[in-house]
């Protein structure tokens, strides 16, 4: 079995074959030769005085290559307000001040384990790998400036990843900190053959861009309806980034997946599973009250999937002067299948990682 | 990051400490400080022209000790006609002809991965526990008789598991291969006080017997109604071994959950899971016939479970001629958590297994 780190990872894995892989994933799906298990969410009382411990757990499998992948997240999550807002971090609770994800790797083919690694440069490439892929349906073949709104991990996949799939001259990096933005611009200067530039109003970043990607972590709108101007696409990792009055400003709209929220179980609450974003939501109403937790379907998700924009079930741009837009509202282990895939496949072929012996997580006697 | 073999844990692990460790569990369950998520089975075609491919997953995790664990199926699986019957086989498809079937546990106070070891000891060992428990509280105080169908894996466990809660003083054992049952006696008398007697008359197995147990394969009944005996209690590991006419004989009857069947993803058959205790069900219907495969719920759903009994929501047995059976109907992830953190901390104690660098399965980004 391979163990992987996310420095190897990151050394040969390119966000072109990420899009590539995980085009044809989503086709597969589509067609019913993929197969996705949706995350759920298993929450209690940490000892740890930081948070409440979540186990996050997704699972997909591809026809071909006949893999299986799963992925899990074991995190001591903080849920603190701040200036009025909710805010939700991981706590690095972890021995060396670190976190845990981690993705597995099976072969359909025998059910051997193939490939253990940290999720975390997979994680952000899954992501950006998803929006480009939408900006390729939607975004106007000769978008050629990008508005990119925020500086951290995110943006600095998103930007490649656009530039993967539209031949971008421009970008413009809006970052409320200027040191974060000015870092950020020359970091991805390196990486692009478009100029960076780093900008102090949102609203000069937006202006006469092609593609406005927001990658934040904000929980309020980042983006002005009046920004929404004719042929532009707008692309976001969370979508309160944009928010209800922008998405509904835009003619066409794609949204990742039609599931809304993970299955929550938590602890004191019964056995039942429970649709939220949040467990702190379920831990705040208090025991008895699971049953009346209902999520409320927000209107955007009626809108197609994904998926059936690749596969042409839906059009996807149909003028240059449509305005278009991709939530990225939940994550799939499809994604950690697909692009888990890529990986194990260009990890074998260079030789990187090493190998422990396949036989300890094997078995002689029938389970 | 402890790993073991099943070899190790079934050099140190007794059957009275699961029984216990488990006890503590279904009470936490109860009373909200344990939470389980169901299991689900991810099923794609396998290039490997034996059978289907199965993932299975299932976690579980205590407050106290503060754990979790998930517990992992990596299985080609055969699904064939015989006699009449269908026989569902796995096929040790992996490197040595061997199986996958894997615990990982995770710290619930810092979130690490603590240990990864195969299933196949803790498997059959959870299964005897919850069978024995309930016997504890359903069977005669002076049960001395026990009757034992099957000379397999189940019934290797069921046998200790059964004198571990009463003072068993003659075993008869059933099984209609008499080099199997023989071979079967020989070695159990050699772990337990009781006399062991292979017997080749079902009937005669089951006569005057103060507890039943039967731990076969089968899927047809292998207990007649007729042998319900007053104060006799009945225990299996698969329902039909029982069979309706049977278990409607009995006075008083407890369940191990009320879950039905797990959550069946499977390729082809949309996004939805589907309930099904085997995939082929939903495979031999064609696709689009998902929605139509709702599972009929049987009678004896209804009964109460095991943690109720144990916790004393639920009377246990009320008097000498009562009749009394527990339905060992579906496995939990919670058994993998209690027994995992027992078979963790002896470990730890004796220092048996080898580490490998946590490190490897930490990072430092944020995932």
């Amino acid at each position: 079995m391979l163990i992987l780190s996310n420095e190897e990872i990151e050394s040969f894995l390119s966000i072109k074959t990420c899009i590539e892989t995980l085009e044809q994933a989503y086709k597969s799906w589509d067609k019913g030769t993929a197969i996705n298990r949706p995350r759920t969410d298993l929450v209690l009382p940490s000892p740890n005085e930081s948070g409440v411990y979540a186990f996050k757990s997704m699972e997909a499998g591809l026809v071909d290559p006949p893999i299986v992948a799963l992925r899990v997240n074991s995190d001591i999550i903080r849920w603190r307000q701040q200036g009025g807002r909710m805010l939700k971090t991981k706590v690095p609770a972890a021995p060396g001040n670190k976190y845990v994800g981690l993705v597995m790797l099976f072969s359909t083919e025998n059910g051997e384990p193939l490939a253990i690694f940290p999720d975390g440069v997979v994680q952000r490439m899954r992501v950006a790998s998803s929006s480009a892929l939408a900006a390729r349906y939607l975004a106007r073949e000769d978008a050629s400036t990008l508005a990119i709104f925020g500086s951290g991990w995110q943006a600095g996949s998103h930007l490649p990843a656009m530039c993967a799939v539209r031949n971008i001259k421009k970008v413009r990096v809006y970052s409320p900190t200027k040191a974060n933005r000015e870092a950020f611009a020359k970091a991805m200067a390196q990486k692009v053959t478009a100029e960076v530039r780093p900008v102090g109003d949102p609203e000069e970043a937006a202006r006469g861009a092609d593609v406005i990607a927001t990658t934040t972590n904000s929980l309020s709108r980042v983006v002005s309806p009046e920004w929404v101007k004719p042929g532009v696409h707008l692309t976001c990792v969370r979508v309160p980034e944009l928010g209800e009055e922008t998405i509904r400003k835009v003619d066409r709209l794609i949204i990742h997946t039609h599931k809304h929220a993970p299955e929550n179980y938590v602890a004191g609450f019964g056995d039942e599973g429970i649709e939220a974003h949040d467990a702190i939501d379920i831990i705040r109403k208090g025991p008895g009250q699971a049953a009346s937790l209902l999520v409320e379907h927000p209107f955007w998700l009626a809108a197609p999937e994904l998926r059936e924009l690749i596969t042409g079930k839906v059009p996807g741009r149909a003028s240059a002067e449509e305005t278009t837009c991709f939530l990225n509202n939940i994550g799939v282990g499809l994604q950690f299948a697909a692009v888990g895939a890529a990986v194990y496949s260009e990890a074998k072929k260079r030789g990187v990682g090493h190998e422990i012996p396949t036989d300890w997580f094997l078995e002689s006697v029938h389970p």
